[in-house]
C-alpha cells in the first residue's frame, strides 16, 4: 500500500475558538471577507465578532455577502473582480461549505486569467492548469457538512452547462488556517443539521468503500462515522447540545481529511446531477434520498462486504455481521434524524428526468465513477435513480 | 474540548517508497546525511540507494555515521561542528529513532550558539529558547518505533548529568519530508522489532490515558493500537511478512502523530531514567519491563477505566469489559512477541538503584508526571519500579 499525505492546514478546534482569529497569524494584509447571501452569520453574531477582531488588528477588509447555497460560477467571477479591484491578498471565508468552496474558486481566478470553468478538469471544463498560486484562504466553518475547511477542493455549479463539479488541486486551495468552532453551529436548524451531517457521513462512507483506500483514509473515515453515530441524532434533536455539536464538527473535519487522501464514489456525482438540475435541492438531502438504493446496489454486487460490516459497527451496531446490517443502520439513523421520508418529487424532480440525470452525472462526474469498487453501467445508474425515486 | 493541530510534514508511505528521494523537493542545497554508528543501513542497501539518488540529483552531501543507540549530547555537538564547517543547509536522517532524534538536536545547534543542553527545557537544561530556525530535516525511518519522522521532538542523553530528556518545539524540528518504507524494516531482527513495536504501542497507550487527550489524539492512539494488534506479533515471527511490517510502520507513524497533539505519561520518564543509568538498555525493553506494573498501578487507582477497556478491545479483545482485561491483553502480546520474561537484572539494574531512579525520573522527566491522570507520589514511583523489578 502506497500513499502520500500532507495537510498544510492549521486546524484550530473547539467551542469559542472563533476568537483565535484575533491572534493567529494571517496570510495577507487585506482580506476579502466572504459570506453567504443570507443572514445566518450576522444573526449568530459571528460576522460582528470577525469584523471586530479584524478591526482590532488594524487589518483592512472588504465584506462581500454573495454566495448562494449551490455556488455559481457566475458568482465566483463577479466576486473575483472585486478581489482584483480592491487588491485583497487573501480571503476569509465565514460560512458553510458553499462559502468555502466559492472562496477556493475565487482564489483561483483572482490570480489566473479567464473563466473559472477554464480550470475545471472534467466534463465541459477547459482543463487548464492553475498556473499562478491562488490567493491564500482562512476558512471559518459555521456548519458541519462538507469538511471544506481542511481540504483543497470545492464544488461549483455552472448555470449554463448545468454542470456541478469539483475543482481545486493547487496547494493554495487548502486553507492556511481552519477554525472549527462548534458553538457557531448551535443555531443551524434541525433539518439542515441532518442534511449537512449526512453529507459528512457519506464523505466518510464513500471514502471507506472506494476503490483505492489506504490506512490513512480508512482511519479518518471510520472515526468520522463513529463521531456521526455519537452526535448526529442528538444534534438534530437539540441544537444546543454542545457535546453533540462537537462530535459533528469533528466528524465533518475528519470527512474533509478523507477527501485529501482518497476519492469519493459515484454517489456524489449522482447527487451533483440532481442538484445541478434542481439548484434548490440541498446536497445532503439529495444524498440521503439516493443512499439506500445506491449502497444497496453496491452490496448486492458483493463489493466491499467486510467494509460494510465495519461501517455498521462504527454506526453503533456492534453486533453487525452482514453487509445488509449497514443498510439497516443507515436507515435507522435517517429515521432518528427525521429524514427517512424525503421524496425527490417534493423538489420537482420527475421520473422522466432520470435518463438525462444519468447522462449528466456520468459525464460531468466521470472521475468518481472510476472510483467505484465495481463499475456502474449506464443501466445500473438509471436503476439506482429509479429505485431511489419517490 | 479545544485543541490545535498542524502537521507540517509531508508523509510518503509504502514499500519501495525510499525511491521518492529521487523526485521529492528537498529543503536545501547541501545535505548532512546522518546515519547510526552501526552498519545496518549499509547492509540493507538503503545507504547506497540514498547516495545514488543524491548523486543523480547533483546534490552534494557529507555522510556522517555517528549516532549511538541512545544519542549523546556530545555526539550532537560534534556533528553540529561538521555541519557548520561543511556548510550543510539541511539534514537527511536515515535510520531509527535515535538518528532522527539526534538530527533534530543537531539542526538546533547548527544555527543556535552554545551547547544543546542550553536548549533543554527541563531538569538541568538551560531552558534557552530556540532563537534561530533549525536547519530543515528529511527523515527516512528504517525502524517502526519512535514515530520521530512525523513529530517535532527528540530524546537526547547527557552523559555528564545522566539525564535523558526530550527537546525540540520549533516548527523546523518537524521533518519537512518523512519517508516511511516498510521494506527497509524487513531485516530488523525479531528482538528489536518487538522492542520498537512496543515503544510505538506505549506512545499510543500513554497518549490515550493521558490527562488531556482530545478527539484527534484519541483517533491516532486507538488506530495505532489496532495496527499494532494486527502486525506486531507477525512481524516478530517473520520479518519478511511485509503486510505485518506495513501495519507496524503505520502504527509507528500514528504514534508519532499522537505525540504532536498530546503528551505522554510518566512511564516514559521512568524508562528514560533506566536507560540514562544503563545506556545499553533499549528504550522499548525498559518500557516493556515497566508496563504491567505501571498500568496495573494506574488501573488500581481507578483512573481511566473505560479507556483501558477500549484499549483492550483495540488490542483485539473485542469482548473486553473490565480495565484489567487490558493488562491481560498487554501480557498476551508480550508473550506472543517473546518479551514477557525480560529482567531488569539482565541489564545490570540493581534493586538498590531504585530510589535514585525515582529521584532522577521525577526531576529530569517532571513534565510527563504532570500528564498522569492520577498523580504519582515518590512512593508510588518507587513501588512501581519495585513491582517491575526482576
Ligand atoms: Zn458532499
Ligand atoms: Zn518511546
Amino acid at each position: 500500500m502506497q500513499f502520500s499525505h500532507s495537510s498544510p492546514v492549521k486546524l484550530v478546534f473547539g467551542p469559542g475558538r472563533l476568537d483565535a482569529l484575533a491572534t493567529e497569524p494571517l496570510p495577507g494584509t487585506k482580506a476579502l471577507l466572504l459570506t453567504s447571501n443570507g443572514t445566518a452569520v450576522e444573526r449568530i453574531g459571528a460576522l460582528g465578532r470577525v469584523k471586530t477582531m479584524l478591526e482590532a488588528r488594524g487589518l483592512p477588509y472588504v465584506h462581500v455577502a454573495a454566495v448562494e447555497p449551490n455556488p455559481l460560477s457566475t458568482t465566483v467571477m463577479a466576486v473575483s473582480k472585486t478581489v482584483r479591484e480592491e487588491k485583497c491578498d487573501f480571503i476569509i471565508a465565514l460560512g458553510g461549505g458553499s462559502v468555502m468552496d466559492a472562496a477556493k474558486a475565487i482564489g483561483i481566478v483572482a490570480t489566473n486569467d479567464g473563466d473559472i470553468w477554464d480550470y475545471v478538469q472534467q466534463g465541459r471544463g477547459g482543463r487548464r492548469p492553475i498556473e499562478n498560486a491562488p490567493i491564500p484562504l482562512v476558512a471559518i466553518t459555521t456548519t458541519a457538512g462538507t469538511g471544506s475547511e481542511v481540504d483543497g477542493g470545492g464544488v461549483i455549479t455552472n448555470p449554463v452547462t448545468r454542470e456541478k463539479v469539483g475543482l481545486g488541486g493547487h496547494v493554495n486551495c487548502y486553507p492556511k488556517l481552519a477554525i472549527v468552532d462548534p458553538e457557531l453551529m448551535r443555531s443551524v436548524p434541525p433539518r439542515l443539521t441532518a442534511y449537512q451531517g449526512f453529507d459528512a457521513l457519506f464523505h466518510a462512507i464513500e471514502g471507506y468503500v472506494t476503490k483505492r483506500p489506504n490506512f490513512l483514509s480508512d482511519m479518518y473515515a471510520l472515526e468520522s462515522v463513529r463521531h456521526v453515530a455519537r452526535g448526529l441524532a442528538r444534534a438534530v434533536k437539540d441544537g444546543d447540545d454542545l457535546e453533540a455539536r462537537e462530535h459533528m464538527a469533528f466528524a465533518n473535519t475528519l470527512s474533509g481529511y478523507v477527501m485529501t487522501c482518497c476519492r469519493l464514489t459515484s454517489q456524489h456525482s449522482m447527487e451533483h446531477a440532481l442538484s445541478a438540475f434542481h439548484p434548490e435541492l440541498p446536497h445532503g438531502a439529495g444524498l440521503i434520498m439516493l443512499s439506500l438504493a445506491y449502497f444497496g446496489h453496491m452490496i448486492k454486487t458483493g463489493a466491499r462486504s467486510e467494509r460494510f460490516v465495519e461501517l455498521a459497527r462504527a454506526l453503533g451496531h456492534r453486533d453487525a455481521v452482514r453487509p445488509e446490517d449497514f443498510l439497516r443502520a443507515l436507515h435507522e439513523l435517517q429515521v432518528a434524524c427525521g429524514v427517512a421520508d424525503l421524496k425527490m418529487s417534493d423538489w420537482g424532480i420527475t421520473r422522466e428526468e432520470i435518463p438525462a440525470l444519468a447522462e449528466n452525472c456520468r459525464s460531468a462526474g466521470a472521475l468518481l465513477f472510476e472510483q467505484d469498487p465495481v463499475a456502474l453501467t449506464f443501466e445500473d445508474t438509471v436503476a439506482i435513480y429509479e429505485a431511489a425515486y419517490r
